[in-house]
């Protein structure tokens, strides 16, 4: 069960593994067209602002996606934003010229700690890879732009999940992907339980330097106000696993339907009748629960990793098989 | 421990209970003094917007209340917020004249399962009594404003909490007070177990009607955009207790400082040294932990109340006494 | 040329104008029919929050209005908001118990230079009043709400004005209503003409107290995103006459659409198709300059009045004619 | 008088300008020392969020500038901004190790009429270049990243004012620098006059493309909550020249202080006495004015540009020379 249970949806890696460079790319297609021909309607939700994504000013303005969504490290945005507008140019050579822009889409964490960042490993060819290797079919946990991330204070990464929400008689597809770098280990709840105390060895404090970036995808018809308040959720499923959103930790939910597009020459826009606001309940509880188990696909998914100056995560797993 | 262990802070309630009539106004006082004359650094953070409360638009604006801060029931604002204005020019009669108004502060849950809100029973003198009543000492459960609430369909009401945050070899005091009103029983958690499930007997699903106010005080010395992020945290600590910020929910959190106050003439504001967001992480994780422990504190002390119509909270230490 | 050209807005006013009551309530309502069956996609722009409205909270979260629009002096805001909701339940006697609540929504500006306003003048039978006089065909100036309000310290009040947008082969109607309240007499630009240095007798420095609430209305089929995009360009035309949205004026403004209504019992809203945004510019245009027109329209409509202590307003006519 | 009026303020370009190519990059530096070591209280406000911009969403959350402002075309943002991030590493080499990462803040508008923004002709050494180059002497119109910029359909590009804003006994600076790309000949008003009528020969209406950046500097006291409000200021100043803020245009302003800054290292921030929020007019006014001034600045000191494909963009003294 993951983001790819909404129709159409789709995921692809590159990922980085050598030495002191652990790290990569991940690209979400929203659907298998052109995105700047079919402009996707989406939202975000700023939870915590300590982050350096690119794209957000513009989503906020129009509600709508422009290009895939770009998941990569810290140092490597710059880089992925000029592959996509380098990409949309491709398929669209009028853009820049007769057309004047398009807006690139880069969520980033700080993989800082496995991965020597400084050696601003990111090229513009690892974001079409990673878009070339979208599939319905695709690897969860240290891989992609989750190669070098931390959770926890354990290995993090990527994970992935979803749930139907069922509104009246229909029933509806939310799906959740996430970038799972956040917390310390003390925090660390699972379905309730603090297990992230048990595990703790020692009683240091650092501060926490993560942060984690939800993509909430589904088939619900609505709009980009609704879309926003889907996202918002995003912080619930996040809080239930430990999280109080951290001074250091870029928190940012991004929300999108597929239920339809906007096209970009289009003179009107056609929507199908969205879903009344009063019935909403159930896609927020689906967006929190999808968010909850998508972070703790990302903690089970996740192998132990090396990377630079000897600093190693090791899985949530093999904490658990060691440790207790 | 409650919001009255952040020194200078007091809570009063003036409570409505006779036979349809469940309803109540709660004040809480930041510091002793006019409000008006000293402001309170403050900032809001509005989780989810199905509210009627009056006065954020300025606290958003200029970061400071102007008033007590008054919570009643959603019929109740408007005259709340109008014995707001006459208390102010009472002490202040230069108020709508030589100086031009005053910001009220009016926050609301809808009571109308118990209470029989088309009777509009409050009145300007419940907001006097409330605030003459105003104590560091206050009963909580099912007073004041808390008096008609529901929390999980259960009895819900006034709750607070406090917590100490460390940074440093500084010790500062979180305090939250909530007004629960918020859940449908199958989503309660109580300390990570999902306690609301076992007591459901029957699985109808009601829209959620509720709402929740977090008011979050600190003696920590922080700006307005600083405690903005202090009352985003109270998302955290909501969504740890089950919730998921249903759409009828207005789910409004509010942190304001004791550390300083901005007086009405002066010409510059002075400040004292604020703590660096960088080690702001111990008051976020207070202030998610106080809020979760302030709504369970609603939920225990709140009794068993009957009201219109035959209808019937049960408090949550019944339900766990005669369900389980 | 005024708001009512939007096919369906009509606007009331009760004025009270007695020795030191100068004040009233003017009522905007967006159709004919019940606003809280048939809700009314909008959205707001706060562009100085030194204001004490109330509903904005709801607005922003569901972009729609429930309840037609109410204008008023700072302290009648309580007063008219238990107006309307009273006037709710009395069509919808299910509000506050099988249903959860309305959202009232009313602007307001300071008259106290003109009004006593501490003699909290206005009840509830003044919004019933302004609400049955509704009629395409309304007064401007020193009516309504306007009655006792102050522009660029000559006499404000209402001021309408309309305009239409031609986008492709479709003409779209903009209309405005101000209730003008703000500006320093210096400030104040007519038509590009420094016109207010002119008037200005003596170098005196009054600190602004003042406030304008903008309303825009459209029967351009546009959703609530697109309304706040319409509702910020508000400010393009305020700018023209001279503001600079001082510290103290609460300068807010709204815009609606009449091309279609989200029914309270939908299960599905339906939208008609909507105007692509990047074809707005036109819409965008003729609600800065409908804007800008209406504030003319209030300083031109304006009469002569005299009010508390002495105070008066004079004309902006009177003023051209006897200060050049 | 340009925004190097604020002590310390210093502005440098790097000028790009053969053939097809016609762009650059504009830095301002807020202070001489080290902006990741000693940040600088800063706050944007997004009037039309058409754009491509990186850094707000962490200038929102900390309200402090990380590194020295890049301004440059649309396709050269991800450029820059890695330019900015190798800089800040070059002089912390602990950032993206031992201390998590910097936030590049750059800020662009479209100049693909003249500019071959296919080309990707911005590399990281052009932000070098122009870093090195910052002075308080430095060249307006079509240069740095001015060069390619059009305004009103005539040249545009960088232009800067100053003026001094007297509150009580103290006499504050306030400077605006803006990178103007926006607006339709038609829509150009001059001090008041419609001068864009005139000079228009024929009635075509081509969809606007541009945008602007409207940087403010002020010596005055103030936090990024101020901050944010002296921003807001900038759209006042912009709708005198006539825009109503397009649909295409990315108008975004932002405001910092230099009256203090917030040590990287610091465990408390102290700030000087703050301005009372009831005394910013005199700043509000002075914000409008210089941005307004600084748009007139550009057009004025913009020459004529020819670029590619025979386009070429006459320079505003040309246009009332040989048009009237």
């Amino acid at each position: 069960m993951t983001i790819a249970d909404v129709a159409g949806v789709t995921v692809g890696h590159c990922t980085l593994a050598q030495g002191a460079i652990q790290t990569g790319v991940t690209v979400i297609r929203p659907h298998a067209g052109d995105v700047y021909r079919n402009k996707v309607p989406a939202a975000a939700c700023v939870i915590n602002g300590f982050g350096k994504s690119v794209g957000l000013v513009q989503v906020d303005e129009l509600g709508v996606l422009e290009t895939p969504i770009a998941l990569t490290n810290t140092f490597g945005v710059g880089t992925v934003a000029n592959a996509q507008i380098r990409a949309a140019i491709a398929a669209n050579p009028r853009i820049g010229r007769e057309e004047p822009s398009v807006n690139p889409l880069v969520f980033e964490c700080n993989d800082g700690y496995l991965n020597d960042m400084q050696a601003f490993a990111i090229d513009e060819a690892h974001y079409a890879s990673a878009l070339d290797a979208c599939s319905a079919d695709f690897a969860r946990g240290a891989v992609g732009a989750g190669r070098g991330m931390s959770c926890f204070e354990l290995k993090g990464g990527i994970g992935s999940a979803s749930c139907v929400a069922r509104i009246g008689e229909h029933a509806y597809t939310i799906g959740a992907l996430v970038l799972a770098n956040f917390g310390r280990l003390p925090q660390l709840i699972l379905a309730g339980e603090a297990v992230g105390r048990r595990l703790q060895a020692e009683g240091h404090a650092k501060p926490e330097q993560g942060s984690i970036i939800m993509l909430i995808a589904t088939d619900a018809p609505l709009d980009a106000r609704q879309l926003r308040r889907v996202a918002t959720r995003a912080a619930a499923g996040l809080a239930r696993t430990g999280s109080v959103y951290g001074h250091g930790s870029g928190d940012i939910a991004l929300a999108f339907t597929t239920a339809y597009t906007a096209p970009h020459d289009a003179e009107f826009i056609a929507l199908p009748p969205l879903i009344s606001d009063a019935r909403l309940d159930p896609l927020f509880q689906a967006a929190a629960d999808s968010v909850e188990q998508a972070i703790l696909d990302a903690l089970f998914s996740a192998e132990t990793v090396a990377g630079r100056d000897g600093h190693r995560r090791i899985s949530l797993n093999e904490a658990l098989k060691t440790r207790t």
